[in-house]
């Protein structure tokens, strides 16, 4: 792509693993964000889980999911060369657990569907899932091991993205509109591009006319724990769970540390964190893992994803020089690697990675 | 007390307030503290209180509650005036409410026990509660009006008394020990005064022999609420509550806040906010305002009381030239006028108000 200049609207998880890739490539990248690092991205559990997160219907996603998962050793390792920062990936799996008889029931339904798929799940006793986990609490009656399904320390993740792209440039600004040849910014000045990248996430629709009304902010709110010396340690695995069908997850982060998220609500750009999505996640938390009850809360905060109709992200070309990268939902760190690989791809004109080469397509004939 | 320089250890309310007075009165005053405003003041509730914290057993803290809080209009307005902002009190009352059977027997016994004591208190069934403040749920089964007992929010008190006291000179560093002439810094240096006023809560036992041994840390955590748009406004009124026999209260500050407070737990020196705190705190405070479920959480934090063997707060002569003002469990905002003003006239060698005035003896004989 020789001396493109590239300039990428949002800096989290996928503007800034796409900044880096570019600039790797040899792209004059400028990344615009007024706070980089800040948004969903930085709020997230950081599952890098396809399979635990594969629901009937959503076949296309699980595959994409699943070719991002493979992806994602070697860039983590590249990452952490490049950056000189471990990308905080953890290679311990994940196991969920059911705790009613109704989520037991539909966690045995999700174990047929991926295996049905040809996915490696393996259906586990209590006592069993207690063997692997001992913090897992006497409520649970069955679970599933999923030792494929994998997570990453978000925010070590940017940290180190942010030290790897230093070549491009950043501008802490907000954008205002994505056109070909330029980026306009809140201030009414602009940024020169021979291709835009729109990868701003929730905030992605207002930026260009072809992503108008194709995404929605849906609100997620997570806990970040602490274990006290007092309490048992945390999980070395992620653990999610149905507990009477709401799920919740807990993502080890080592040093003692664990995510509890998260909630779903559809209600616009609010990040407020309540009272009900607070105190659900920690009933629901505790009965799964009861040893948390003496855990510290070391933050609640609440992010937007950015939601598609179907759940899969946007990746292509928008009108010749603007590209979407965004629509990531819940899946942004998952997908981070083979969205950045195809965006690398559509600058250069090259075919795109993603398996379901229609997904551009998908967009442009609706 | 002319020229007479006066260290007070401790930037909480009880050290901002004698710090305030004794310099309006003309001594040379040093404050120090590593970090002024920010410990279990900064944390509290705000209830000025003393009647629905009255328990049979404390009628010697009652009394002084209540001297302290006949002073607070006068103290508030001399403060507004003195640093030309608000001083945060409010006149608005305090309603208990009474949950399960056995919280109604407990608040009947308290009603009982406060009227023999000559309070005024009024006893109401729920749905007059609920007239008074339609926010109140239907699980509140019965509760009483005490209209004289008030709140303050206390950080605009602390902001306000940190602009009053700017006539004495704030060191913001550790205090290591308070002697005769001097305190010694952690950095080993020290600073030279005439009188020294302990008044660094629940720090104050390591600093003088005195009271070693004689203050126990007891952590407090607290909720700090906003109610969105979508939900009900909060109560014009304090509401505390019974539920299922554990305290709880929810102290309106103006501009939709809520402050949600107060676990007890005695743990050392340990300010973590822990997952079975808030989440008993959320519940609770649902079954009493269940429209608090849609409110943002805008802060968890934790601060450690001062508590004493009696909870009666420490006031007097340590030895000649040191003074303690400590020791003032929950209370420390309900009690700083009638403290502030009682380490005034120690300072001139004038008898103290304080109207248990062998509370000194009390430490001295022991």
């Amino acid at each position: 792509m020789g001396e493109s200049r590239v300039a990428v609207i949002g800096g989290g998880v996928i503007g800034l693993s796409c900044a880096w890739r570019l600039a790797d490539e040899g792209a004059d990248v400028t990344l615009i964000d007024p706070e980089p690092a800040s948004g969903a991205s930085w709020v997230a559990g950081g599952m890098l889980a396809p399979v635990t997160e594969a629901w009937p219907g959503e076949e296309r996603l699980l595959e994409l999911g699943s070719s991002s998962l493979r992806r994602w050793p070697e860039f983590a390792s590249r990452l952490s060369a490049a950056a000189g920062l471990d990308a905080g990936l953890r290679m311990d799996g994940t196991l969920v657990a059911a705790v009613d008889s109704a989520d037991r029931a539909e966690l045995a339904a999700l174990a047929g569907h991926l295996r049905r798929l040809g996915r490696e799940v393996t259906a586990l006793p209590a006592r069993e899932l207690r063997r692997l986990e001992p913090s897992i609490g006497p409520n649970v009656r069955a679970g599933l091991s999923v030792p494929g399904d994998l997570s990453v320390d978000n925010r070590a993740l940017l940290v180190a993205l942010r030290a790897a792209g230093d070549r491009a440039k950043f501008v802490t600004a907000q954008a205002r509109a994505a056109r070909p040849g330029s980026v306009e910014l809140a201030d009414g000045s602009s940024v020169g591009a021979d291709v835009v990248v729109v990868a701003a996430g929730a905030w992605s629709a207002a930026l260009h006319p072809g992503l108008a009304g194709r995404l929605r902010p849906v609100k997620g709110e997570i806990v970040r724990l602490r274990a006290r010396a007092s309490a048992l340690p945390p999980p070395a695995r992620t653990v999610r769970a149905l507990v009477s069908g709401r799920p919740v997850y807990l993502v080890p982060r080592g040093d003692d540390r664990l995510v509890l998220g998260a909630t779903q609500y559809e209600a616009g750009f609010d990040t407020d964190v309540t009272v009900a999505g607070v105190r659900d996640l920690l009933l629901d938390a505790e009965r799964v893992l009861p040893g948390i009850a003496e855990y510290a809360i070391e933050e609640v905060s609440a992010g937007l994803r950015p939601v598609t109709p179907d759940n899969l992200p946007v990746v292509g070309e928008l009108e010749p020089g603007v590209l979407a990268a965004t629509g990531h939902g819940r899946n942004g760190l998952l997908l981070a690697p083979i969205t950045a690989e195809a965006v690398v791809a559509l600058v250069r004109g090259e075919p795109s990675p993603m398996p379901n080469g229609e997904l551009d397509e998908r967009w442009r004939n609706q």
